[in-house]
């Protein structure tokens, strides 16, 4: 999964089944967290209109238009255990869980940044009605990709130091 | 991997090869990143000393000391396109590749956490000799398992909201 991802930003009208959905997630769920706090949450969107706007909240946002469904993780920050300085990197790890479980499930993602980008986060929480508590991070746009090109290999050998710096 | 995967703190005497380090390596290098900048680059850390400096920064590196080697996840700040506001995620990615690439290698890892608790920051910045524009941010323990329990599973199907928050 890890060297067969790929970011996917085209996707075809194939219907994404509620069943490979919920597959993401619970790959999401399994990701660590600071003290095993698990801060997040989700929400799905499949509603045309929805991906619509979600599209123009950001110019890179764009992917959102044609994806058959988004996954919007959010961050609780009352949740039992959470490490604020370290939901980001919850977050993340179950942010990158989705991207890796949809290759498993045949299907293509493309991660779309929004945490810490103060007007992409206020759009998506007025838009969805995210309570003030609920932190919006990441949209991750969800379809059937509609070109199947191979990754390319990002190895570099020059980044790796041994012993100290 | 993503279902196997658990954190593991306590390891075997086993050596682990430096082509697995390197796997590990390879994999966290397929991360996704913000303008696809890439900005993470890599201590490995061998030596029994230096493992044990380490298990003492944090009083949550603990399992520093019985691993076999560490990878310390570094983010380059000076790296060509970085979104500075989202590097933590650029490496969060990559730190969750390399703990999913350990469970296809056989190995055990747990993420210790770092950045950004200024203690902890400084102390691998000291010991390491990490210049100032060079984010020490999450370091990776790995050798092969002591124990092998089953991950649980942390499905939860109220965190999920249909539509709407």
């Amino acid at each position: 999964m890890i060297f067969k991802r790929k970011s996917v930003r085209s996707f075809t009208d194939e219907k994404v089944s509620t069943d490979k959905i919920k597959n993401l997630i619970r790959a999401g769920m399994q990701a660590p967290s600071a003290f095993n706090s698990q801060p997040w949450e989700f929400i799905v969107v499949s509603d045309k209109k929805d991906l619509k706007a979600v599209s123009k909240m950001s110019r890179y946002a764009r992917p959102a238009e044609n994806a058959q469904k988004l996954i919007i993780v959010l961050g609780n920050t009352k949740r039992d255990n959470v490490v604020m300085p370290m939901i980001q990197q919850d977050l993340s790890a179950c942010t990158q869980n989705i991207l890796l479980q949809a290759v498993a499930e045949g299907l293509g993602a493309v991660w779309l940044g929004f945490y810490p980008i103060e007007d992409r986060v206020n759009s998506l929480r007025q838009y969805f009605n995210i309570p003030e508590h609920i932190i919006p991070f990441s949209v991750i746009a969800i379809g059937y990709p509609k070109e199947n090109k191979e990754p390319e290999s990002r190895y570099d050998e020059s980044k790796i130091h041994l012993g100290k710096y």
